[in-house]
């Protein structure tokens, strides 16, 4: 699986939809440009582009959605990165953007692109007025109080706190969950998908998918290198985190990544078209260190 | 003008419209209550409906528009007032939500409403997904960083520094004047409005009340009493923040508030319904004193 190609047509989408938003200060647009062009996976976008591949639809349909979705993550990020929430001041090896600008753009630059994402939407002419409806319906609902705004605040409140399995799953699923369940979802709407099963077949996909890659990010808390991983390692211990490894052991988290990424790949074998490309996404998963 | 059956209208509407969200957790979904449930005078909800009014169109057809907007008014709200933004403690005599609960919780609940607000317009039945569409695009515009977001970025670069009658002009129309000209333009989306004399007209009004809004809020924190106000009167002042009356004079400062209604009022001869409201609500805006 090669990222790369997708990295790129984000960077190029993302200067465009970015300059289109007339943004009136210049520090402010610096400092989402800052936020969006930080050196990202674009793990969702490209999700997004491979299941327009798995329905058979041309992946430039997409791209409003691709680059809202990712807006929406990086709105997230700067948030969270924030001294009142989790205090990071390296995200993938740079200064977050509180640091290398100042808390107050950093609160306004989330704002901004947390909008701009939902403008995007709006103006986006690959797709018909309802279909860009359905878009930020469920990218609403996936960001919102009832996804991933919403598995912050159990996390936050959750801090210290004993949690059962069931209660992490919850909080993942909202928190890291929703906006990869979401990318899934709007490639879906950006192909036209109305056949019910597929519909259901790439959401078993997309959820399992969520899950293994919190798990494996917990496990790469516990292994990883700061170096690698872009931020401190062992952050989350730190902070007295509850994370899969600490209710299951390094080795049952493990096996229970890989159960869920065989979950994943076994989903896709009712989908219509090409689905190698969501396949390797799906071990890329648990293979990544970083 | 009475303002009393909008804000009822308001507090019922949004105990709905919240409800619908499915917060996905409960501290959450209480913050986001009590931002929303504020006391605020819902200036801008009673404009699009007087802007209703004055185009001879029910109310009712703008309901999801009018609670989106105060969503996005609120969350602006509780993200300005933030240690690292305005540091208050105070908002119409209450506690901030940052306060009353934590930062964090502070951040995500106006993170939510903001997502939350194009949840709203999306899911809003009372108009056809082309205007949902239209009501999302000018939102996010005058919400964004080329509206409001914008403004409260130049506003907090230029804490200390010397502006122009020109740059604080440019700052308000950003920072405040964005969402109250974006109230007019959504009902007039709301009630389906085509002639481009009946649209302009109601814009010279909109932006010339958003100007006198803030005009007279510099004047009140000069003028006002903290128990009135329900926040630190001279605030501004203590900020070293530029304002009308420093630039123009107390006097200076009032006749400008007046000619700025005077020109708003003016431009409301061209429309077709009855303005009356729309023109009480300008003569408000200098006659209040909080």
């Amino acid at each position: 699986m090669n990222l790369q190609p997708v990295q790129e047509r984000i960077a190029k989408l993302a200067e465009q939809r970015l300059a289109a938003l007339d943004v009136a200060d210049d520090r402010l647009a610096e400092a989402m440009h800052y936020a969006l062009m930080n050196g990202g996976k674009r793990l969702r976008p490209f999700l997004i582009y491979a299941t327009m591949d798995a329905l058979n639809t041309p992946q430039a349909l997409a791209d409003s959605a691709a680059v809202a979705l990712e807006m929406i993550h990086s709105y997230s990020l700067v948030h969270d990165d924030l001294p009142a929430m989790d205090d990071d001041d390296l995200r993938r090896g740079k200064p977050t953007c509180h640091i290398a600008f100042d808390e107050a753009t950093a609160i306004l630059a989330g704002d901004a692109l947390l909008n701009g994402a939902y403008e995007v939407l709006a103006a986006g002419q690959e797709v018909s007025p309802q279909q860009r409806l359905e878009l930020i319906t469920v990218l609403g609902r996936a960001a919102g109080s009832a996804g991933m705004v919403g598995g912050q605040a159990i996390d936050i409140l959750h801090v210290g706190k004993e949690l059962t399995l069931e209660q992490l799953e919850r909080m993942h699923l909202h928190k890291t969950g929703a906006l990869i369940r979401v990318a899934v979802q709007m490639g879906a709407i950006c192909a036209g998908a109305s056949d019910q099963q597929t519909i259901n077949a790439l959401d078993t996909y997309a959820r399992a998918v969520g899950l293994a890659f919190q798990v494996q990010d917990d496990i790469l808390d516990i292994e990883g290198d700061t170096a690698v991983l872009g931020k401190q390692q062992g952050a989350d211990e730190a902070l007295n985190k509850p994370t899969y490894p600490a209710l299951l052991g390094l080795e049952g988290a493990r096996k229970k990544a890989a159960d869920l990424v065989e979950e994943a790949v076994t989903s896709l074998s009712g989908l219509p078209g090409d689905t190698s490309t969501l396949e390797a996404l799906a071990r890329y998963i648990i293979s990544r260190d970083h």
